[in-house]
């Protein structure tokens, strides 16, 4: 029996998409082999290439004047590739919201000048700092951001001013889940994530970026995989790509616009979100963690009075058909991870187990 | 119905390692969820990747004092990962038996002095040049090779006496198809191997490594994510490996513990491959391009008579259901590639396909 899976990534997928996969998993339509199995120069893959860059095109109403790049080696690799590509100032603004936001930042700053801007750690990263226009430095190359961060379980609910300055952002842990400003390709210059949250398997990244700023001259010490203009002028096929994990991202992306779009994906992340957060704010047993202004729609961070208790409630819950629900090494806590995948009924569920949980221990 | 697929990677994976990962797909044994949905730090996961490294180990009988690292990237970013770790002092030796042995030299003289100690273009790289210790520096930080040149159809018979200089590979297109000297790990103090041939999914790069050879310092511009030291320390985990392909790995590394190991595998890949190159010297109608004493046991390289000849091969092998025949967009002619996977009875297929083609057309 499949159970509920909270982990914050890799996560949950679509149970139809992964049944799907399964239909095709030895013989993909007429094709006559696994999608695992194709060269990714075949008229075959290449169909699966395309339709999957076309289906997240129509989803998040990408421009033309936007590459769509498939690459490996996650958001930390990106957190090296961003400024060898982009900071041809020798100066970037970065805002630190979190563990990834930091790192990114530190990643950075091998390459040129990498100003933190404002940090929410002396807030234990409970909450988006506020950001106002005067607070980006306009000569900076770009100024980076992290729309969401799982650890903490806080988002950007609006995107900062940074003037003429390209925004790029670190989209790992929200890509997908709404039709808001916030996640609005146009608003950036580029962006990425990992795909292990809302998109498909670990081992695939999405970058999505305006082609007029993949232009060199990059560094000469520069991987030639880490080129971005090298990855958009071979179609993300310099070498080969991680074929079949673009192929789930596309199954994903499929059942995404059959559902109705991102539309209806925010609404019904919202309700799911709306249901754990007002139980939060009624019961006294539990406590959410980020500040209500930054709570994210992904990731729902609580605490319970103890550790003792904590450690009880986790295993319980794993008991119960609840997995993956214990809050990151560094912070603890209880975080469940609701992503895009994640059924209604899941969070339903695990809010009954909340109760049934807090009567027998408070 | 599945065909024979003779691509050069990705490449046919073992119809018995696709079940097994169809009949798991949705529920990984006990463990309610696919694979694909597991966090990378949970215990479930952990027995996967814990399992897949065993088995390796047990297969290329890889001693303690090695490292495995489950990568991304594919060889290209190990082009650049190996000069930018290993070349501590300013250069390294390299020798170019193909296109992908010349673009790991060109990476590498991004870092250093690259020196071509050998090439087989003159050739048009159609036998492995004969190499003598005296034409290796003994001051280079390294020697380079690639074991088995996928386009070309060659690949190392013995491998070269670089005296006390480590020899570091790409195994890509040969990893784990014998059991012989050439790929006898205590040989080398690197070796790394893109997935998608003999491995399993593309998106999985393979690194096995002497660990006193992973040591510092390196240059403040390595991005973390290609420091071997860290990636070495983290077990692989320093951010998100790419799980599922990693999954898959392991089911085709218990797969050929399961015939028998590397000897059996050697023992089969001889037999295929005898097979087609006995058919090869016996016809005048086909002609095999590599040299006898440099011909690949995985890929087949032969011309017909006239490139439309070639064309009309190609067309009608791939209605009969022997499909990706065509040779490399550089090189044309034809290519079968005869990796682990392929079965016996898909290279005598062939055979009967090119005898009657050859009655019909000669």
């Amino acid at each position: 029996m499949r159970v509920y899976n909270f982990a914050a990534g890799p996560a949950v997928l679509p149970e139809e998409v992964l049944k799907r996969a399964q239909n095709e998993l030895l013989e993909h339509g007429n094709d006559g082999m696994s999608v695992m199995e194709m060269s990714h120069r075949s008229k075959m893959y290449e169909a699966v290439i395309t339709a999957a860059e076309q289906s997240l095109r129509r989803l998040m109403s990408i421009p033309d004047s936007y590459r769509v790049l498939f690459l490996q080696g996650g958001a930390s690799l990106q957190f090296a590739m961003v400024p060898m590509n982009l900071m041809k100032n020798g100066k970037a603004d970065y805002v630190v919201t979190g563990a990834f936001a930091k790192k990114a930042a530190e990643e950075a700053a091998k390459y040129g000048e990498a100003r933190v801007v404002a940090s929410g750690k002396a807030g234990n990263f409970t909450q988006i700092p506020a950001l106002t226009p005067d607070m980006f430095d306009q000569g900076a190359s770009y100024a980076h951001i992290t729309t969401n961060n799982t650890i903490f379980g806080t988002r950007y609910t609006k995107l900062p001013d940074t003037g003429s300055v390209p925004l790029v952002a670190d989209l790992s842990s929200n890509i997908l889940s709404s039709a808001d400003e916030t996640l609005d390709i146009t608003r950036f210059g580029l962006v990425y994530a990992g795909a292990q949250k809302n998109i498909g398997p670990a081992g695939l990244t999405l970058v999505i970026a305006k082609d007029e700023l993949l232009t060199g001259p990059i560094a000469p010490y520069v991987p030639s995989m880490m080129d971005y203009r090298l990855m958009a002028d071979n179609d993300s096929m310099y070498n080969t790509p991680p074929t079949y994990a673009i192929y789930m991202a596309g199954l994903v992306f499929e059942y995404l616009e059959g559902i109705g779009g991102l539309k209806a994906m925010q609404k019904r992340n919202e309700e799911k979100a709306g249901l754990l957060y007002d139980y939060l704010d009624e019961t006294a047993f539990y406590k959410g963690t980020a500040a209500k202004d930054s709570r994210s729609l992904m990731n729902v961070t609580f605490v319970l009075p103890g550790d003792e208790l904590t450690a009880k409630f986790v295993k319980e819950a794993a008991a119960a058909g609840f997995v993956n629900l214990k809050g990151h090494r560094s912070v603890g806590g209880i975080r469940a991870s609701i992503y895009n995948a994640m059924p209604a009924e899941g969070v339903q569920a695990l809010i009954d187990f909340m109760k049934k949980f807090e009567t027998a221990n408070k």
